[in-house]
């Protein structure tokens, strides 16, 4: 790649929430020639921004990062991140006044799933002329491929559990409450909720540890995507941690939905699960139905 | 009550799991004349049967309680608690060997979520001649009534979380995952599955906590029964413990299904609810479906 190439490319914004998938959307756009520019929600870091260009911004804030995008002329945004302080109603306010052509909005806001809240961010965003893109689009190689990702593969007993997981985690999913499940020997242990997948992973490795979940079957977790989920919002996402969570709670494997789910840290990720002799499966889009 | 309606009563015994559940059925029965004979399964013991006629049990250990149950000339059984430490294929193999007319029951203990092991175990001591009894059927001052049991009821923010909890209840509850879930202000936050209730609220309250729930809006617990269940297996139940978890995650109340659900230790249940300012709500079958 030469530097031609990446001045070329059109500049971008990533509105940064929580957890690591920001870094890793923002090193994958770096990498693909672009040169993100970072708006990272206060309360929401973790992530050592050195080296990108950055700002830090309030939930409720909308005005000062349309400005700062405006003098930067970006016009395109990713959205990345968890945001976990639910911004209430009456902080966000001023801002959705401008929203007042859009329908039911605070009704949607008042009982929003991330998915809900998220559609509304994207509006929000559109309203005042950017284009929401997704971070695959920028960072394709994030997205997972079909098949055994690392050296190991599921065997018969996992596949009835991905079955089972992937099943359950459908269901939750289009009820917009979460995107993940864990089966145990066919039999789901956990759904995932407001918790997200570390914490739920944790739980199924306590309740192994006290026997309420078979000590002889090892199980699978399964993030699949929400079925109305708009595509340009986190989709699920994996990485090394998730690895490392599911070996503690004695799981044989992840599975996630090729080309609608991301890999964080490849490398590491898969360094991780061969090591621990866990698969990561990306399943085929003929099987989600 | 005179003690000659005592001695009319059918003998009884009652199998009894984890959790308190075993011990209120128990009393239960005895105030309305039982004289219950309680076969505590070994390793989920937790209550104490002074005063009651007793014997231990492994849960692989199916012929000592039947010959025990058939010497008190007891025909009736009733099922009540949770057996958390879930028999493994290979120890139950002797026992099951007698249900080789049961199809398929090997493979449903192999996926079994509680209510799958459930029906298995109520179709082996029927196989041996005895009448499994739901709990209700000996113990009806258990079941809850519709309407607000204690002193406080729902409000409209309420009745939005009873009916998003409520659908996602009987969602988990069809898929044989769980029965309960919590929404807060509309959006529900966790789901139950093998982690149990009181757990699920413990995380609420940590969530809650760390601001990734709305501090502004209560929210509310519905528990519902699975609608494919075998109403002789354990309705679900709440007591003076779910409703201090309850409120110590910050939630307004509790709603379970009328005439379908179990409240143990009503006295003691509704006094803790009344004084949290929690209310406790039977939900009309009308509104079930």
């Amino acid at each position: 790649m030469n530097s031609a190439a990446v001045s070329e490319k059109e500049p971008i914004a990533i509105i940064a929430g929580n957890g690591l998938l920001p870094f890793y959307v923002a090193k994958a756009a770096r990498d693909a020639g672009h040169r993100p520019f970072i708006v990272q929600l206060r309360g929401e870091g973790g992530n050592d921004w050195s080296g990108f260009e950055q700002m830090e911004a309030d939930i409720g804030g909308f005005r000062p990062v349309v400005m700062a995008l405006r003098k930067r002329r970006i016009e395109k945004i990713v959205l990345s991140g968890g945001v976990n302080s639910r911004p209430e109603l009456l902080s966000l306010r001023p801002t959705l006044s401008v929203l007042a052509s859009i329908p039911a909005i605070l009704a949607k806001l008042r009982s929003g799933g991330d998915d809900k809240v998220l559609r509304m961010v994207i509006a929000l965003f559109e309203k005042h002329g950017f284009e929401v893109v997704a971070a695959q689009s920028i960072a394709g190689d994030l997205l997972a491929e079909a098949g055994a990702l690392g050296r190991h593969a599921p065997d018969r007993e996992a596949e009835g559990d991905i079955e089972a997981a992937a099943n359950a985690a459908r269901t939750i999913g289009a009820m917009d409450i979460g995107q993940g499940a864990v089966s145990v020997g066919g039999r789901v242990v956990a759904l995932e909720s407001a918790e997200g997948t570390d914490q739920m992973l944790q739980r199924v490795a306590a309740l192994r540890k006290s026997g309420r979940i078979s000590a002889r079957r090892r199980g699978v977790l399964v993030k699949v995507c929400k079925p109305q989920q708009d595509l340009r919002a986190d989709l699920p996402s994996i990485g090394a941690n998730t690895v490392r969570l599911a070996a503690a709670a004695g799981l044989s494997g992840i599975a996630v939905e090729a080309g609608r789910s991301l890999v964080l840290g490849r490398e590491e990720t898969l360094r991780a699960a061969d090591t621990a002799g866990l698969f990561v499966y990306g399943l085929e889009p003929d099987l989600r139905s």
